[in-house]
């Protein structure tokens, strides 16, 4: 294919290999160095580059950061990059509607900054929150930190403005509390990775500032303990916003890696990083006291409590480090599990099976309160060979015993190219053969980010 | 057509016409004697009758309660009514994961009773809620008295096993608190009003059961004034639960029917029914305080306040009435119309100017916490002529204003028949043109449902 005579300025198509070659990456995978990288400006931009693909049958890989980790943005045959990144603008932030509206390409803690300064809460939490983008966080229906009592992004989104691989553009939802106005294609869009449209505008619905937090980490000996003290906090009357269980190996790698930090419990088996927000400080603190007490019932040492931004910033420092240094430590495959939240034990013990038999070292760590961890298959001193198999042991092994749980393979990170070929494990046929006939219903060329999701 | 030769017992097939004239019927319209009302018992009872149905090419219409308000239960061609009500169990309520697995026939005040009973909170309560079922409530999104608060059905909504018209069955979702694992479908069916497939499983999101709630009952000299109030409490710090606007008409229809009632405030232009909930009877009565204050500020007299269940019956008595005495009073068109919240004033305006216009009284009720009111033309002396234009300029004009203050034409109560061909106001041909490749894609003969949703 020769150099895409893309319709955007020649400034904001770039060509140049050497620039190419960061748009062929995401966090966990390398595809095809692309044919260009295309950095439209506004919705209309898109709509002709998509217009032009069609036109052309080029196919187009819509991104954000890049911080996916599943493949999802990721070029695997001659195509397309769209960035979005230029597209970054927060258009409004309504306090009277609790409503944001933004562009795709926002970098989304620069949201919840925004909304706090309006004294309002943009909820989801991605623990990638300082360099991953919105469109991003839609197209994964991202998850991540503060989803036990949130809910996913997918529940944040009222409405959309996307563009349809054929070039159209459609609106969906609106600042609403209430839609029934034929098909929600708002919520169908969130999760479908870049497959059904380019998502152009973003609709968000914004909360009530929380006006006391509390952040408490405790010890466990073993982290079965720790996965029941999950189970019984939530089922409870009190949901904390954040259950996240740190495991010794997952601590390990974020020291060996940041010798500066201190953290209280390097030589415990297992900590939980909990955190409970609300508008009574009386009322949070009488919480605190309550869950802790349930964790302590569970076998947790005394917690470690913090109440000023401060003391909660150090709590969590390691916490957000964990991936980045986890995949930094050796090559690896992950899995990003999630079962209903009374299997988590179960879930955790699957995870250790899954590596024994495939026999591979692994980590898993991540969103207890949700049911959802992420587990990171080390690829030891296996050759290209073993190791290619081992780590399909590794993950059918794991993704079958989760379906068996009611669970299912991606919580929020998506299927991509990377896991795309387990979803026969999750769904019938006859649920994929449906999914095809939607993809098809949005994009009959098969232009927009082919390869993906689907084995 | 003969007598269809459907695929159950006989005695669960009914073609007699006495017994098929309800099912010709929902709350506001009266359509078509079906063929017959065929009454399956399990999912794949429902598959048998969706592959008969596509091997005769014999149109199925699913039916919950039929206390539809926009007549998407009721055949309007030769059809097969599919009725659900004998697929009612509750399978489970799971108080560590915090679920409901439930038949789509299931009353939904029987799951709200059942969740109580275990502690939990199934949250959302549509007015109807002691004699409509959860599958229609689906079907519809429904709304109801505390989406302010809790959001509407597809919000709590986790996952669904659905029959397409095809026959086969499809599992969507899970009891899961996130998921990203290839296409939503759940939150695409949530609102379909039945025309994509028969949703034959419903697993929903329990929350903890709020252990305090107070009521009051707010008078008002204008129902301008109401609705800044609302928007001014909604944008605060407190969000109650439910927030619902009683204008002296509505009030009058009640009385008229039910002079045994008392209510505070007859000769008030319009009260606010305000509900607050929480965990902490403290916390609660001081947010009750200060809600009371912004009420006040904005005009509002003394309002009534009731914190035991007695009193809060009595406080709500009243506003269950509303829409069966409005409607049993005359003949109407109904419009469900829904805005941002901040708009409420302008639509309680574009209300009066649409009646203005087409001359016809009107009373506008309902969600006004949720931008979500209900306007009833009253039909008066018109004759069948006159009334059908004034019933469209009505809609026409109330529909029009409402998308220019960025709203859309249905909150809660769907499309059906009686609002599809408003459907153009509110979509561009771009995004109907897709929302109908999408049904295709579902239902390729278009035999679920047809002749509703789209003009």
């Amino acid at each position: 294919v020769a150099r895409p005579d893309l319709p955007l300025p020649s400034d904001r198509v770039w060509t140049d290999p050497e620039k190419l070659a960061p748009y062929a990456r995401d966090e966990a995978s390398t595809g095809k160095l692309p044919l260009a990288v295309a950095f439209p400006v506004d919705a209309s931009e898109v709509a002709a580059v998509m217009r032009w693909a069609s036109a052309h049958r080029v196919p187009v890989i819509p991104r954000g950061a890049g911080s996916g980790l599943s493949g999802a943005a990721v070029p695997l045959a001659d195509a397309v990059v769209l960035s979005l990144e230029k597209m970054n603008r927060i258009l409004s932030i309504d306090p009277e509607n609790m409503t944001a509206t933004v562009e795709p390409g926002v970098i989304t803690g620069d949201i919840r900054r925004a909304a706090a300064a309006a004294g309002l809460l943009y909820a989801p939490i991605p623990a990638s929150l300082d360099f991953c983008t919105i469109g991003g966080n839609v197209a994964t229906n991202a998850g991540g930190l503060c989803a036990v009592k949130y809910g996913v992004t997918r529940e944040h989104v009222l409405g959309l403005e996307a563009v349809l691989p054929t070039g159209e553009t459609i609106v969906t939802g609106g600042a609403l509390a209430k839609n029934s106005t034929a098909y929600n294609l708002t919520q169908l869009l969130c999760g479908s990775e870049g497959t059904l449209a380019v998502i152009v505008k973003i609709i968000l619905k914004l909360l009530p500032l929380p006006a006391e937090t509390v952040t408490m980490l405790a010890p466990f000996d073993s982290v079965d303990a720790l996965a029941k003290a999950v189970v019984t906090v939530v089922s409870g009357k009190v949901i904390p916003a954040t259950m996240e269980l740190l495991p010794r190996a997952a601590v390990r790698c974020v020291l060996a890696k940041h010798p500066e930090y201190s953290y209280p419990f390097p030589e415990k088996v297992a900590s939980l990083l909990l955190e409970l927000d609300g508008m009574d400080a009386n009322l949070v603190a009488e919480q605190a006291t309550a869950v802790a007490a349930i964790l302590q019932a569970h076998g947790a040492g005394e917690p470690v409590v913090a109440t000023t931004p401060a003391r909660r910033a150090e709590l969590w420092t390691l916490r957000k480090q964990v991936r980045d240094s986890i995949a930094h430590t050796a090559p690896y495959v992950e899995a990003d599990a999630v079962v209903p939240r009374a299997k988590l034990p179960d879930l955790v013990r699957a995870a250790d099976a899954a590596g024994v038999a495939a026999g591979l070292e692994q980590i898993t760590y991540g969103h207890a309160g949700d049911g959802n961890l992420h587990t990171y298959f080390w690829r030891g001193t296996h050759d290209d060979v073993a190791w290619a198999r081992a780590s399909e042991i590794a993950l059918t092994h794991l993704f079958t015993a989760t379906v068996a749980l009611g669970g299912t393979l991606s919580g929020e990170h998506g299927l991509g190219h990377l896991k795309r070929d387990y979803l026969p494990l999750a769904l019938a046929p006859e649920t994929i053969a449906l999914m095809k006939r939607l993809k098809a219903a949005f994009d009959p060329a098969g232009i927009l980010n082919p390869h993906k999701v689907f084995p």
